[in-house]
């Protein structure tokens, strides 16, 4: 007998019929001899009409009171999602996260979990009870609701997995499981079998967004084997465990690719002390999150600054970097909305040289310039310009050996 | 400073507009210098989208999963009128059932509240604080939620009140208060200005729904004045209150009616101790709220029995009758659906003798026959045939003194 965590998705909840089936779903594993967690997104489209009421209320709804609506969602899915187990003759009980309860600090609409009780679930699991969990909501220790932001449900999952020490955590979700790029743009991208932690980390920054990042975060930290699967079929996904020996044998697991992107650049700086705080300071503090950061060697006392942020973000951006530019007296600001980042991931190029040698090789043959270069220990990423994605991507896929052989090109 | 509870029902909170009209209402007294808690429905609309959503899922769903369902719909309108009265710059926040806590039985549906805190209340308040709570819902003693069943949202606020012991509990509906009889059917009904809580239990249970009784019996219990007024005017309402020495003065304070009643006859059953429970237990067990009952004397060991239900339990109860009726040997069973039940109550009555007398002259000056008569200490119910029940009422009023002469004649 197994201890099973699973989680479904807000389009795995969708209506009243997508709820049986995934009562359905619950009740073939837990016939199979398992114990039954479910974790539940809010059904689709009933976070968004929450949050429309909200904004119908006010501009600026206050964030204890957003929290108070909006975990209504996942309120109602679970007690669906349990009318329809019991319905199809089987005991099952809803627990909200105040009820499991689950533990979070005090930051409302991104509140963080740091300690889940597992006393009433376990409780119900003794009576043979599928237990489903609200995801997303916690509580703060005053006893008020905190939700843990979008995506949050599968960091609850993971976590409750953890506290239970579920044998797996089963997200499930509308893609089959990760694959070696986007299918979209290869078509002969392979599905994975398995990939590391860190390597998942990597793919869901660089937009191969399935989980939530927080949730591997923890899965890491806790050792919790998250299978992604999909909720149409029956087929294995991809399990995302820690690193093994085997993995290492394989240089790159997955291209990852990104095109939003934008890019800034600070020409002649003076290259003083301090001066990386004085830009970046009001970047950081209006919320932008910037995603790589190149500084070159200085000539005579001058050097250039380039860093990538959000699209979105790319024109605020500019307006505040350039006031900061002339008050340090840099020559100016040059900014590039059109570029793409391209990256090739994989826990192998920590014993083995030359993925980046390689890398380069590939795309100057293809003639892309490469306009910036990051690294990391398990992963390389390029800046290019965005009319070459589809092509670096699938010239690198097959260049480090991803390609599925058996199948065709498009 | 006063502390005042007010509770605003689902029409007055059914739309993002009406919940900031509520907040302006509330900011206004609170401006008084009053300390405020705000008990709130569901947002018209939402209790039954919800019911709606159970029943596509089973047609039996389960109790304890229907009652999380269904207190997603006062979450959602206590966090939305904390928002409002936030953007409007009063500081406010929300608390549920759990969070109050507000301690009932387990009886899911129809739970019943044994106690509330205070502690979380009163820090909110001391904060300065307009509190805002989810009416209708509750929490048993393993922290499951539970529902008070329709209308429970009366008990929520009258039941706060007691443990806040609040200077009063001001119930917003969308009439303006108790009338000596219903103004649809006699235009010179009088608003009345206070009413003791036995009258507002016996109007209520007659026919004039607007308190839930059970918040009726609560408040004399623990002596809490309701104000009972309307969300559309500044008007004074109703005060419901402790008897007084003036109300004695007063004969009839009331006359109420109710069409939904049927009547129920065996005749000739044998008149043998037990044959009452043999008749009445298979009805009491379906659930089938019996009224009045009313024996006869015997005659040659013979007796009739007749009694009232709700006109919907009529054919239920006909039947079920019947079965009986048979097994001990009773002649036939009748029933007739066409009656109405009027009564005259006033706690004068208590105290003044030829209330009934006035009554049954009253109703024969008509011709109106009267077929059941049945009555308490503060009030005499005559069932008639449904036809006369406006003719009757309104002659009861004018013969008991309500008529408001200052309205004219319809």
């Amino acid at each position: 007998m197994a201890l099973v965590v699973q989680k479904y998705g807000g389009t795995s909840v969708g209506s009243i019929e997508k709820i049986k089936l995934v009562a359905e779903r619950v009740i073939e594993c837990y016939k199979e001899g398992n114990q039954m967690v479910v974790v539940l997104s809010a059904m689709a489209g009933q976070t968004d009409r929450l949050i429309q009421l909200a904004g119908e209320m006010t501009v600026d709804p206050d964030p204890r009171e957003l929290d108070v609506l909006m975990s209504t969602g996942e309120q109602v899915s679970v007690a669906l999602l349990a009318m329809a187990i019991r319905s199809m003759g089987y005991e099952a009980c809803s627990l909200l996260g105040f009820q499991v309860a689950v533990h979070t600090n005090h930051l409302y609409g991104r509140a963080r979990i740091f300690d889940i009780e597992t006393d009433r679930i376990l409780q119900e699991l003794k009576q043979n009870k599928i237990v489903t969990v609200a995801g997303f909501q916690g509580l703060d220790d005053r006893g008020n609701i905190t939700t843990l932001g979008r995506g949050g449900s599968d960091t609850t999952a993971v976590a409750i997995a953890a506290a239970l020490e579920a044998d797996v955590c089963e997200v499930f979700t509308d893609v089959d499981g990760i694959y070696t790029t986007d299918p979209a743009i290869c078509p002969k991208a392979k599905k994975l079998e398995i990939i590391s932690y860190d390597e998942m980390l990597e793919m869901a920054s660089l937009g191969a967004k399935v989980l939530q990042i927080r949730s591997v975060e923890f899965a890491k930290k806790y050792d919790v084997p998250i299978h992604l699967r999909s909720t149409f079929t029956k087929e294995r996904g991809t399990m995302v465990i820690a690193e093994t020996k085997d993995m290492e044998k394989v240089l790159v697991s997955g291209v990852a690719y990104s095109k939003n992107e934008a890019r800034v650049t600070i020409r002649k700086v003076p290259d003083q002390p301090g001066i990386a705080s004085r830009i970046f300071g009001p970047v950081f503090e209006s919320g932008i999150v910037v995603d790589m950061i190149v500084q070159n060697t200085s000539e005579d006392g001058l050097t250039d600054m380039t860093f990538t942020v959000p699209k979105s973000d790319f024109y605020k951006t500019l307006k505040q970097v350039s006031d900061v530019a002339q008050e340090i007296g840099a020559e100016k600001v040059i900014g590039d909305e059109d570029i793409a980042k391209v990256s090739v991931i994989g826990v192998g190029m920590r014993s083995h040289a030359g993925v980046a040698r390689k890398m380069f090789e590939v795309l100057a043959r293809e003639n892309i310039n490469i306009l910036m270069i990051s690294t990391s220990e398990i992963k390389i990423s390029c800046i290019i310009e965005e009319k070459y994605t589809e092509l670096a991507v699938r010239v690198l896929h097959n260049a480090f050996g991803l390609d599925d052989e058996q199948k065709g090109d498009q």
